[in-house]
Parts: C-alpha cells; sequence; structure tokens
C-alpha cells in the first residue's frame, strides 16, 4: 500500500491561484484564498486545503460568491469594526477583516472586526497567526450552517462553530489552538459513510436522539458537541458573537457549503487581536512562553502518549515537514482538484517524483 | 432524611461583610466579597459561596490577604490597562478590575484588563454579569495553582482554569457560561475522597498516568482537562493569556488557597467588554439573543433530557428560588461560616425556620 502522493506548495498554490481568476476572482483574492488553503494542507489540515478549491469554483460560477465583493466596513467605533462580507470569497474577506483588527489593535492595543455574509473562510489558524506575525494575540470565530445538537437537545442547530486562538512565542513556534466545538467535524463522519465505515457512539446521535455507530444515522440525526455541555456552551455562545453580534446569521439560517450553491452562506465571523506590548514587554513575555511551552513538554507523558503536545505543535512540525517533502494530499483533494482543473480548463498540478 | 437548611441571602450576607471586617478588610472592600460569595450560593455555586468565608479570613488573619492593598494600574493604554492587586481580597480587586475593563470598553468599544498577584477571586460568572448589567458582552478568565495534567502528559501543570461569557438577552435572563477547564472542580474530587466515595474514571489519572476511580489516587495524580486535546488547549491558553501575560505567574507557581497560609497566591485574571452597541442596534440584538434562546429550549430533547438548557439558565432559576426561599447551605458551608464565626467572635447566622 503507497500513501498519498505529494505535492509541491508553490505548484499547488499557483494552480489554486489560476482556477480562481479563471472563475472570476480578482489577483488579490485569488492570492489570499490559495496561501490559505496550502496553509492548511501544510499544516496538514486537508478538509480545508486544496479539496475546497472545488467548492469555492463551484460557487465562484453559480454566482454565490461574488468575486466583486469589497469587505465594507458598516459600523466603526475605532477599537471595534463591523465589516460586510457582501458573500466575497470567504478566505479572502476574513484574512482583510482580520487584518484590519490588527492595525485596530496596533492603535488601541486590543481590537475586535465583526464580519457578517462572509463565505466558508477555511481553517481559523491562519487568521489568528496572521495576528503573532503582528506580535499580537489572535482570536477567530466562526458560525457555521447547523449540524449540532445542543447539549440536552437531538436536533440540529449550531454550526461546527470553531475557534482558533494564537499566541507568539519566542524562539518557539506560537501556540496556536485551532478547533471545531463538535467532537469531530462534519467531513469525518461524512467520510466514513462513503467507506461503509462505523463512528465511536460519542460523536454523534440518530435523530430519535441516541447515539449511533452508523454515520448516515449520525448523518441524519446530529452532531454532539465536544466536552458535553461545556462544548455546547461555547458553540452556542460563538454562535451570538460572531454570527449574531455582527448583525449577520444564526446556524439554521446559514446555507450549508455544498447545498443551494446558488445562495450565498451569509457566515459570521469575529476577529480580535490583543497586542503584547500593551500588557507587558514583547521580550520578557516571549521568554516565558518559550519556557512555558519546554516545561509542559517536558512532563511526564500519559500512559499511552509518547508526550504533551503545545496546541498547534503537530501541525507545526508537518508544515515544516512538507514544506521540504511536499504536501501528501489525500484521494480526496487530488480528486476535487482534478474535477476543478477539467471545469476551468487547467493542467491539474504534478505530483512530486516518489521518493527513494 | 432532610435537605440542607435555608438561609436568608441578606443575613448571610451581612455575616460575611461583618466576618470580614473583623478580619481587618475595608466596608468597600467587605462588600464586594459577601456579594460574590452570596452570588455564587443564590446560584447554586456552593463551591464559590459562603463556604469560602472561613479561608479568606485565615488568610487576611494569617496576612497573605492585604487588607490595605489598593488594584493598581501598572500599564495604562487605553483599552488595555493591566492592575496589580498587591495581594488584596481576590473578589474585590477582581470585581474592580472588571469594572475597569466596562469603563474603557464604554470608551473604546472592547476593553481588556489584566490582573498580577491577585487571590482567589470566586465565581466568574459575577465578573462576565457586571458586563451585561452595563449592556456589554463579558468575558472573564483566571489561572489557577496546578492540578490538571495538560493532554498527553500524567503530571499536574495547569489549574482548574476557570472561563466564563456572558451575553445580554431581552427579556431573557442573559446567556452566562461559567466553567472549570478541568472535567471537575478539584472540590469534586476532595468531596469524594472525605466521603470514601469513588469518581468516575474521567476526571482523573493516578501518579502512573492511569485511569483512576479512588479519588485518594486522583488528588495524589492529577485531574483530567475537560474535552480532551481541545479543552486542554483552552486551559493552556488561559494560563497564558490570563497568567503570563498580565507579567505575573504560570500554574506551577501559585499558591494553592489551603496550603501555605501566609503566602499570597500569585492568581492571574483577564477581563475583558466588548459593549454591544459598538456592533449592532441593542434593540435588535436584544431580540435575535431572545429569538435564539427560545428556538433553543424547544428544540426536541435529547434521550434523558427534559430540554437544552441554555448556558447559566439552571442557575438563574436556582437564584430566582433561593432569593424568595432562602439559600441552601450544604453542610461543608454551614460548617465554616460556623467555624468563622468562633474565629472573629460573631453569631453564625442561623437558618430560616423549616417549611411547612
Amino acid at each position: 500500500m503507497t500513501g498519498p502522493r505529494r505535492y509541491a506548495p508553490a505548484e499547488l498554490r499557483a494552480f489554486c491561484t489560476q482556477a480562481l481568476a479563471r472563475a472570476g476572482a480578482r489577483p488579490g483574492d485569488a492570492d489570499l484564498v490559495a496561501d490559505g488553503l496550502i496553509a492548511a494542507d501544510l499544516r496538514g489540515v486537508h478538509s480545508h486545503g486544496a479539496l475546497r478549491i472545488g467548492i469555492y469554483v463551484d460557487r465562484l460560477r453559480a454566482g454565490s460568491i461574488d468575486p466583486g465583493a469589497e469587505l465594507e466596513i458598516v459600523r466603526d467605533a475605532g477599537a471595534v469594526a463591523v465589516a460586510d462580507a457582501h458573500a466575497g470569497l470567504g478566505i479572502a474577506m476574513a484574512a482583510r477583516a482580520m487584518d484590519l483588527a490588527i492595525a485596530r489593535a496596533r492603535a488601541h492595543g486590543i481590537a475586535a472586526v465583526g464580519v457578517r455574509n462572509g463565505n466558508h473562510c477555511g481553517m481559523l489558524a491562519q487568521y489568528a497567526l496572521r495576528a503573532t506575525a503582528a506580535g499580537q494575540v489572535g482570536i477567530a470565530a466562526s458560525n457555521a450552517d447547523a449540524q449540532v445538537a445542543p447539549w440536552g437537545a437531538r436536533a440540529k442547530f449550531l454550526g461546527t462553530n470553531p475557534l482558533a486562538v494564537a499566541v507568539p512565542a519566542g524562539d518557539e513556534p506560537p501556540i496556536v489552538l485551532d478547533m471545531a466545538t463538535s467532537v469531530v467535524a462534519h467531513a469525518k463522519v461524512k467520510g466514513a459513510a462513503d467507506r461503509g465505515e462505523s463512528i465511536p457512539p460519542d460523536w454523534a446521535v440518530d435523530p430519535s436522539g441516541n447515539p449511533t455507530t452508523d454515520p448516515a444515522q449520525a448523518l441524519a440525526g446530529a452532531l454532539l458537541p465536544f466536552g458535553g455541555p461545556k462544548g455546547s456552551g461555547i458553540s452556542i455562545l460563538i454562535d451570538l458573537l460572531a454570527g449574531i453580534l455582527p448583525g449577520g446569521r444564526s446556524g439554521p439560517e446559514i446555507v450549508p457549503l455544498y447545498q443551494r450553491l446558488d445562495e450565498p452562506q451569509g457566515v459570521g465571523h469575529l476577529f480580535m487581536a490583543l497586542r503584547i506590548d500593551a500588557f507587558c514587554a514583547p521580550q520578557a513575555f516571549a521568554q516565558r512562553v518559550d519556557e512555558t511551552v519546554r516545561r509542559i513538554r517536558a512532563l511526564p507523558a500519559a500512559a499511552g502518549a509518547a508526550r504533551a503536545y503545545l496546541p498547534g505543535e503537530l501541525e507545526h512540525l508537518r508544515a515544516r515537514e512538507s514544506r521540504t517533502r511536499g504536501i501528501p494530499l489525500p484521494s480526496d483533494a487530488v480528486a476535487e482538484v482534478e474535477r476543478t482543473a477539467a471545469l476551468v480548463g487547467l493542467a491539474a498540478p504534478r505530483p512530486l517524483p516518489k521518493e527513494a
């Protein structure tokens, strides 16, 4: 059995940029989206990598992603702004909104930017990491279409409502938590259904509200929030703060990414940035974060674990490897890249020669 | 078997105020602390209610809580401030820091206040709720002494690092998430040990890192974070943002509340406030939050559940009941209140007459 074939990041990125351009995206937007997809693939978060190029192109062609949209600031209170993404390319609009939060935090020490009428914006870690690159703590949250039952209910209401927080370190890589607030992503259940596999009983409930190991029943029922009532509470708050606070939609009103392709999704996001040097001396902070990272790594390991990894550490190691060896693209992503290539009339990127 | 005896909230509050005053607290501080303790008891969070009056008095008498301390702003960047609590009464210092965040958010739309050299500050929901009373979203986080193993490790490093977020509604009560980032609070394991009961195997690990149902082994080992690696990540971030960012201590450096009573604990907090009307029209927001609350309540119930409750809803209902019927104080809290009364030379509050 051979593993997934590897692709040169630059070639994959160029393909994504060109495919988006052929579907009508402006160069600046296409670059931001391609960067976001490749960043995800590099970190091993393939569910938000080149796999998504197909649906973005589909939605551009169907008109539900508007390549002409500009991020419009509709409310401006200095350290707080609200932007309307006007159904533009999700990742491009989100990156600009995060950059706005970073700029405002530069002026005020802290800032928040809410976004309404957004589209699927990929891996949230990328936005939080834009802040660490500017010497800031970055926080990103997004709501999403209803797939998850609030704790105590058995019907879909919440999205997988992800949250990312990144903190810059010194010599160590930034600490980056990026998590769905469901036990697992929808894609994992869908994948199990496609492969005819069963799922663990704590991922989802069937339409009657009972735990199920049958992914088809899970998809008909609802995913469960992570961590029981606590994760459910966090997810509800993300729907309120990323969806409703910027004047946008709540989970059940959001159009799913792969359904009703001619309708904009109406996703909401909240981006926050905190300038380290508004709180303390950045050098001292960096040193103490490094120290904490090393102390956690050096703790005695749990039964069955190699050691404790910091949030985002494994993804950082994967990215370092993939930058030199190429991105190991899973077969479903390769299939979507090839389908997209045919759709827009481009040659699909070719895998790297097999390693000796 | 009879349930716990009920106490009049006003009488319990007056007792706490007087006990703190006799131990040297200034009137304003004693009021804030008593309010915080009674708010917790009203909400049924007895682990942070009058139960704690004893240790606060002990620490005042031992000198590790300084009744003369003022919250000193040591760094001021407009929307961001850092305060040194100088080992003052934890709840009083924390309430003032939250109020500072609320005032700064009034000016800037959003604000954050970090606190170092704090002490145990009780139920975090009280700070988040100070913000909703001002038409703002409130966020409160605190680090704590090491009791929890980061995911992948088997040794204590993190505190139970709680997080509270409150969002104002319209006619509905505010939504208030207030949670430890461990599966359970340390007090629950301690209680099981005292009563000779076993604990569920997912609460803690023994010193070898294996799941244990023996609370003594759990106390010698480490508590587990809620939600596996996700909750562990949130807890690590709280240690960084509430502890290290304001220039304070990390978990392993914090003095446990019930040990080394002559040393200040050095707890760190982070308080944030977001003004609703910086993002959108508050009336419209309140209406949409109410709508969301009612939609979630009306969802079909999960197997074995009555219905989905919003974060903080059960606590709100309990507070409403206890305000009229009195606070049902658990026996360990009654014992601490009586011990404290003897210590400071006050009569202990008497329970209400038994209900017919």
